[in-house]
């Protein structure tokens, strides 16, 4: 295998063979093929794509370059589920204590921030304790006793994916449908899974704003998990105003603490419910999406939702109590609200300029090595087509001090616009798409 | 500047402006952008292209990245021969001094072999003593007093095309015709030129075989060229054979100290009278290329272009005893003559198996850091057409030992084709390409 004639090949439209991805990924995460040659290939990838076989072998090859969890013992299903990513999505920390509730293994591995989008791993450690980096050992075992684990990538698992993830982002060859799709695919393999949904975000606080770069994705990920016995379901949702209210990470964790006693808004309940009947059903502990939502429905009426993340949180060290006294979560030291300028309806709730106030306020990232502060962040409850009248709130911002009050809200005179009119926002779930191909979403 | 920016703009189609390739280059050159981000934006524009601005300010940023010749106090044009490259080209030996000796400054700079084809580095080493890593200043001495000198890439020259150029190597981002035409005319910039004559090759042993693609790269530098008031005029010669008879490093200077005396194979002398002849008019020796021709006619049957060799080998520190006696240069130990295997016609000489044959000897480069033999390599007398008879000899072999007689015989079973019928060789000399335009080539 020499690296210079896979990236000739590749670049004049030819295909990869499967032992030829195996060593190179082998050699790739070894240090013996250099970033300049993976970074060479992975552009010449951005413009000719690989083909399904090749798009498996990439897979298999990240996915073997490291260990995985191996949960074939357990007598139920493993499904876990995956976003696109977005500002205001907590839907994972709702979602995992909901779903093993009901009786199907969350073996949930994810992200941190990075640019505009928020990451579960930072929202999970607004608990004060609470430890997302455990081992492959540690978070079986607590598989096996909770249903449950929330986790980081670790050492362990697809370190190739791992090394290559980092150089696409420096090289601007994040944006290539079968990288995306290798890249996902590879770790969500490694966590054991019989099932995996797909939560892939539209509009344009989206990783991928246009519809149709959307579905590609969405059906790459479907192909690639079938051909690897790994069933994916993907909907698609709008991220085209943050979903929910509250953007940032401590106050992420208490509205999803809300939604967990039933509390949510509409709009991130719905979401939730929908993913999580797809779960339900992937994971065999429902025969169908309507017998799955009743479940779930109890599941939070009955308080054992709730329980399960206490639980969760318990386990991986963190204080249980904050779920039945939020107020023990990180707390900022100012608080202030936004008001609207001016009479008029709500035309826009701009999600990247939300997310850039975030991290303008210290709670995200531009840099990978940066520090989040939990405690900051807004609460926006002004939604897209609401009629506002001036001087009424449309948020609250969270902040360090005064410098952040004003960060905030120049972020938030630039994300939320007032209009006479404005044009309908996209549908909340839009598309389901299965291996039989796309529908549109008409349920609720 | 910020390095992905440039990548993601140019990945997209954009532009990328002459401030921020100026900055790219400096920081590329420095080592503050890492190789793997320049590796990535190369691939994108081997896909995208750069549009004539972006090629001139690339070129002029590389340029700038180091220092240059100063020859503007020279009475006379400056004029350099460019080659892409070929199997017993050794064309630049022979026209670097006739030039010089009917009176147009040649500031030569080449390069050494590597992969099939030779390099004009390595034939000069070919003569026992001679240097080719002078410095600028030597370098301008000596132009000053014999009108040429024949150098390699200095550390001064161009560093960040010198970078790049490795980097391209390694990364299959050779191939894109403006990353050759910036890579070569950064460095002929840096001469002091007046003026250039580009030797495209083409053919099988060509770096670019087809002919389309030859004339996109004449009419890249000869725009380049005009952008930076340097003239280019380029013939397009073919390399479906080697030029002349020998092929390896101390032959090809025999074979060249021959066409200085007037006694060099046919093709050879064609294809330096037609080159000599673009540069003695661009250089303002000759005032059309018929009386270009006669002057270097005369140059060479006076004795002048064979002394003026002389000159530069004593200057630069070789031997220059080996104009008069070329058996001082290196000999090979074994020699062995190959002969035809049946009755027949030449059909074929292929110069890529003749360059590979070459390396096999030891006479060749596969890596930078690998060390050539001068002696070895192959005489090779049949020319495509020739009818001949089983047993008649065909070429010499010149080898180390037994064992490379043997690899030189595979070799030359490889490369040369005897059949019953042959499709005739492309012509010697096919276009002449200026900024008027591409003409057919109907001298001679």
């Amino acid at each position: 295998m020499e690296a210079r004639t896979l990236i000739e090949r590749k670049r004049d439209g030819g295909r990869i063979q499967p032992a030829e991805w195996r060593a190179l990924m082998i050699q790739y995460a070894a240090g013996d093929v250099p970033d300049y040659q993976m970074a060479a290939l992975a552009m010449a990838i951005f413009f000719v794509g690989l083909d399904r076989e090749e798009l498996g072998a990439l897979t298999n090859a990240m996915l073997d370059s490291g260990a995985s969890l191996d949960l074939d013992h357990l007598k139920m299903g493993r499904v876990d589920k995956h976003s696109t990513g977005g500002v205001g999505d907590k839907v994972s920390l709702v979602l995992a204590p909901l779903v093993a509730a009901c009786g199907v293994a969350v073996p949930m591995m994810s992200g941190r921030g990075l640019g505009h989008t928020g990451g579960t791993l930072d929202k999970l450690e607004a608990i004060p304790g609470f430890r997302t980096d455990l081992s492959l050992a540690v978070a079986t075992r607590q598989i096996e006793q909770l249903g449950c684990a929330l986790i980081g990538q670790t050492r362990e698992i697809a370190p190739a994916d791992r090394k290559l993830y980092a150089l696409r982002d420096a090289t601007a060859t994040v944006e290539s449908i079968p990288l995306i799709a290798a890249s996902i695919m590879s770790k969500k393999l490694a966590e054991g899974l019989t099932g995996l949904v797909l939560d892939v975000k539209r509009g344009s606080g989206a990783f991928l704003p246009e519809l149709d770069r959307g579905l590609e994705l969405a059906q790459t990920m479907i192909a690639l998990g079938a051909d690897h016995g790994c069933p994916v379901v993907a909907l698609l949702t709008a991220m085209d105003r943050p979903l929910g209210r509250a953007c940032g990470n401590a106050i992420e964790v208490e509205e999803s603490i809300a939604a967990l006693r039933g509390e949510g808004p509409a709009d991130l309940m719905s979401v939730t419910y929908a993913l999580g009947a797809e779960m339900l059903v992937l994971g065999g502990a429902a025969s169908d999406r309507n017998e799955a939502r009743r479940r779930m429905e109890v599941a939070i009426s009955s308080g054992r939702a709730a329980r399960k993340f206490q639980e969760i949180i318990e386990a991986q060290g963190g204080n249980p109590a904050v779920v039945d006294d939020p107020g023990l979560l990180p707390q900022a030291a100012e608080c202030e609200l936004f008001v609207a300028p001016r009479d008029g309806v709500v035309a826009q709730v701009e999600p990247r300029a939300i997310g850039r106030g975030i991290t303008a306020l210290g709670g995200g990232r531009t840099k990978v090595e940066d520090t989040v502060d939990p405690a900051v962040g807004f609460v926006i409850t002004a939604r897209p087509g609401d009629v506002v009248r001036a001087g009424e709130p449309l948020a609250t911002i969270f902040a360090r001090n005064e410098a952040g009050v004003a960060a905030g809200v120049a972020s938030l005179k630039e994300a939320i616009r007032i209009a006479d009119e404005a044009d309908p926002p996209l549908p909340l779930i839009s598309h389901r798409v299965t291996e039989a191909g796309v529908q549109l979403w008409d349920e609720d």
